[in-house]
């Protein structure tokens, strides 16, 4: 039995037991809307199969007796999430719940496609054969994450800048030198997932979680699903249009918030601010940090095109809450106070009232998140 | 019997029906997930209570007999939707499936609320007595739509800037005039609402409904719900930050797009080009027409902000379409081209191929939207 082959009612019932257990049948019914009946009905495949199970006791009591809990069996499933990145992989082992029980991270020689899928099926082998003494049990499947325009549906990179690949059917070459089935996504989008369902979105209407490093991102949830785009491209804060002219993008168009904010972009500004043609992102960071005059404003720049980008965000969807992570939040302290400013004053009426939160995560939690998409298939499929 | 009392199963058959019906039995097993035996157990009660129907004869055979359609019974419940603007009232009186019956305007004499709550009464009867001897029947609800920051969960008009309204409990208000159910919402969350189920927006996985107008507001349908922001706040491209900052918005801010593309600010930007402080925009849409060059750069940057504006909604949720609508839309022959270059320059990667329509819409549409938004309360109750 799989989950996927259940009636709907059944991943119903899981998935608030993943979000929300452990949970009474009583709690469950209340959440779902299903009758005392219907929950036992679907339960019952799902205790057999090992995929939830009843322990304790809560202190509710129905007719007396104490009732008892159901939930989630993490360990009924494994998955490995692997982000692919210009220069390395680093992939991560979990469980059904996305709980790591191991990373490791290699580094990649060549950008060529069949060098990566192998080094990709290599770090799967070597993360397992690591789990395996402490978590016996056999790999559902692996989630493959990558920045670009990534169509999870065909299991195709469109276009990844980074790795300067195109049309590549990377799904497919994995599950081939793998043998395991395999999905792929956007990085920001799965890190999003991986938020979403274990993360500090869950129980949200809404979020939007906003990246800032090497290029700008952001994932949109919405009513507890990732929002994807009908062409495959969503969340693109990167190409709003909102620094001014002066900058060119890689895009090819000028005033793009990437343009202004992002590594490279913040590099070249201070750079030019201070004449010096070798200055690194971290010199440019020490500069700013001794109170350099003239690199402090082209991060209050980067802060002030943020911000509007933050607003923007806002004033369309109305995220209950909006995460900021990436690399770019390690220099967070040199924009913080200008993209809180400018959120305040350009996001409209009510929609300032959403939540800004600042959130480190490393790249393992990226890679955790290539293993949350994976465990989405399993247990919350798109039809 | 109400729709809101039957299961889940129950609403997903009735609203499948209604987005793609007339369908047979196995069509909407197919499309539902419903197994044989549960769509005969949902539907009976619908079928007894008159919701839905059979009718004619598929060509479709099942076992050797032609297969029963089934379909929604439109006329088993009838609403009323009604627009406020700062001038009058827009009533439209529609079956289930928001099908006009009747539509009626009323003037106002006064924004004051007690004014406004009792000629929405008095329309409401007009347009229940011009309907009832074609279509005889009792009202279910009605729904009242405004624009601004409109709660609908708390039924509270929060800002209404056109009637300068804060903290209206609306809703309450009308119920209590009309002794019918009534439900408020943000008027292009309305119109979104109505093109989702009963317009051009029908079947999609998700667009965004652009108004250009007096203001400028957008809805945003994705998955089939209308997207209503977790602070009440959504679609607001009016104020995204694209248009320079040499012209002030009514919300105090420079660059909105509204500070440029609005029929306000095209006609203060038309006079100041022309130097004449009576131009109108009729007479501005003249100058332009006649080739005045001044007026005609005016258009064509209220374009390039609005070409923005629409890149910014698919860079950021990838909708399959966008229609794009409001009184505008009658001069946007003056700004096409401008709308079209920004939208294939800006949309980032694949969002370039959301499909842009233009949909004029009249008032009465727009009134038809709170009927949907009534009608939607019935058969998709939000949980």
């Amino acid at each position: 039995m799989t989950l996927a082959d259940q009636p709907p009612a059944a991943a119903l019932l899981f998935q608030t037991l993943l979000a929300h257990g452990p949970l009474t049948r009583a709690e469950i019914g209340r959440r779902t809307g299903l009758s005392p009946g219907a929950v036992t009905k679907v339960a019952t495949p799902l205790l057999t199969d090992g995929w939830i199970s009843e322990l304790g006791r809560s202190t509710e009591r129905t007719q007396g007796r104490p009732a008892t809990l159901m939930t989630v069996r993490g360990e009924r499933a494994r998955f490995v999430g692997v982000k692919i990145t210009g220069d390395e992989l680093i992939g991560a082992l979990t469980d059904l719940t996305a709980r790591p029980l191991a990373t490791a991270r290699a580094v990649l020689g060549s950008r060529d496609v069949g060098t990566v899928v192998l080094a990709v099926a290599r770090l799967v082998d070597q993360l397992n054969a690591e789990a395996a003494p402490h978590a016996p049990g056999a790999l559902h499947g692996i989630g493959v994450t990558i920045s670009g325009d990534v169509d999870g549906h065909t299991g195709t990179v469109q276009y990844s800048p980074f790795l300067n690949w195109r049309r590549v059917p990377l799904a497919q070459l994995v599950q081939k030198a793998t043998d395991l089935p395999t999905v792929i996504e956007n990085d920001v989008r799965a890190l999003t997932v991986a938020e979403q369902w274990f993360g500090v979105g869950v129980g949200l209407s809404s979020f939007a979680l906003v990246t800032v490093g090497a290029g700008i991102g952001c994932g949109i949830s919405i009513g507890g699903r990732v929002v994807s785009g009908a062409h495959g491209v969503s969340g693109e804060v990167g190409h709003l249009p909102v620094g001014g002219t002066d900058r060119v993008c890689t895009c090819g168009n000028t005033g793009c918030v990437e343009a202004v904010a992002s590594t490279q972009a913040i590099t070249e500004q201070a750079r030019r601010a201070t004449g010096d043609p070798t200055l690194t992102m971290d010199g440019a960071v020490r500069l700013a940090h001794t109170g350099n005059a003239d690199v402090r404003a082209v991060f209050a720049r980067a802060g002030h095109a943020l911000g509007l980008a933050l607003a923007s965000v806002a004033n369309l969807i109305g995220p209950e809450r909006i995460i900021i992570s990436g690399e770019g939040v390690a220099t967070y302290d040199l924009y913080e106070d200008q993209i809180r400013t400018t959120f305040a004053a350009r996001a409209f009426g009510a929609a300032a009232d959403c939540d800004l939160v600042v959130r480190p995560l490393p790249f393992e939690e990226w890679a955790r998140g290539g293993a949350a998409v994976a465990a989405q298939h399993v247990f919350a499929p798109a039809k």
